[in-house]
């Protein structure tokens, strides 16, 4: 069987699996971007979570950094509601910790060149310590202020999946009239899309361009201290 | 010119130039990996930091998840002091964050073989609002709490950058030897090293072995909840 069929195989195996995370399901706000992907044939998603704000208690055993004993107080996908946070926190008996975490994909790619299609990264995250040794450190003032952080970077965070949705569908278009009918010289015109934002912030990254020069789209959504989500786009015929 | 000089060429250009960075110098606890992959005729560094504890302070003007002037309070590349970050709270006019970053490090490749050998990413992080319009939001017993949580951290990252040195030497030398002498049955056999511990956390990713089975080493040093500093090598006959 050739590597192309294997993969085929291989994709449709994993996509007739029942979803392995505990609600069972693609989440809502990653549906459409999960479809785009899977519809194409050199790609598959393996697991995907589409942002969520966690609570997370660390046993008081673990007094590392890399803690045992971690138990879920919270998960929610959507805006969160101060009343359960508060709620959730009273069965804190170790180090709770409030986290908002962005989109996360991971994506599966018939070969190398393939693999080079796909970066996502995003650092666009929230991480507070609220409880030590089940002992709340902070004031229910303090975390109705970090609810509402959290609940923005969560609307920000959908927006940005919307973004990429676009960027991305964009992107593979352009790739397939690329492997079908255009000529390169032309194709490398193309690529300068309305989707090309990346910016060169520092003197160093300016010269950061041998690898990926004339070959690559990098979808970039603008933030100013953080990498936001960030897609590198390699032509098939690199 | 064929594409090895060119990068020879760059990578002797880029690396005679000062240090862009606000300090002048590479930060001490990552000179060694800087050194290590610069050795490599394939590689040079072009951007790192060993991780910094930072405070930020974020005008009131940028009320939105993307925030414009952002202020630098309080930088740090070595365990923090309480005093030090009390007192720089008090010239926050804004939003003040404290965060810890991980180590970063940007690795220029010669050719796209060689860029899948690096991808190295971290989310040991935090990141703590601790100011509202300029009013803080947290007891001192907190900041305290949360400098030693941060120290803690900046701690462990400096093991990582340790094991990681250790775990790309081992890698690279290996490397060279697959491209010298040993027959490949004989190199996969060796990928199988002691540095591999990537661990399947879900049944999704047992699957996802397609493109790198047999082809790549994963170094990866183990965390309970995030991927800590994370390495994937390919050898160059991929």
């Amino acid at each position: 069987m050739d590597r192309s069929a294997e993969f085929r195989r291989w994709k449709a195996q994993c996509l007739s699996k029942a979803d392995p995370s505990r609600k069972g399901s693609v989440d809502e706000d990653v549906v459409e971007l999960v479809q785009l992907l899977n519809g194409r044939e050199q790609f598959f998603t393996t697991s995907s979570c589409a942002g969520r704000i966690i609570l997370l208690d660390r046993g008081i055993n673990g007094s590392e950094v890399q803690k045992q004993n971690c138990c879920w107080l919270l998960v929610t996908h959507k805006p969160c509601v101060k009343d359960d946070v508060i709620v959730a926190l009273k069965k804190a008996n170790g180090d709770a910790i409030l986290k908002f975490e962005p989109l996360v994909l991971h994506v599966q790619c018939r070969q190398l060149q393939d693999a080079q299609i796909l970066a996502v990264r995003s650092t666009h995250g929230l991480e507070v310590p609220l409880t030590h040794k089940g002992k709340l450190m902070v004031t229910e003032e303090y975390i109705n202020f970090l609810i509402k952080i959290a609940n923005q970077k969560m609307e920000e965070n959908k927006k940005r999946i919307e973004r990429f949705y676009n960027c991305l569908q964009h992107a593979l278009e352009k790739e397939t009239i690329s492997m079908t009918s255009y000529p390169k010289e032309k194709i490398k015109e193309k690529n300068n899309s309305s989707c090309t934002h990346k910016k060169k912030r520092n003197p160093e990254k300016a010269c950061g361009k041998y690898i990926t020069e004339g070959n690559n789209k990098e979808l970039e959504i603008d933030d100013h201290d953080d990498p936001g989500i960030s897609v590198t786009i390699f032509p098939e015929d690199y």
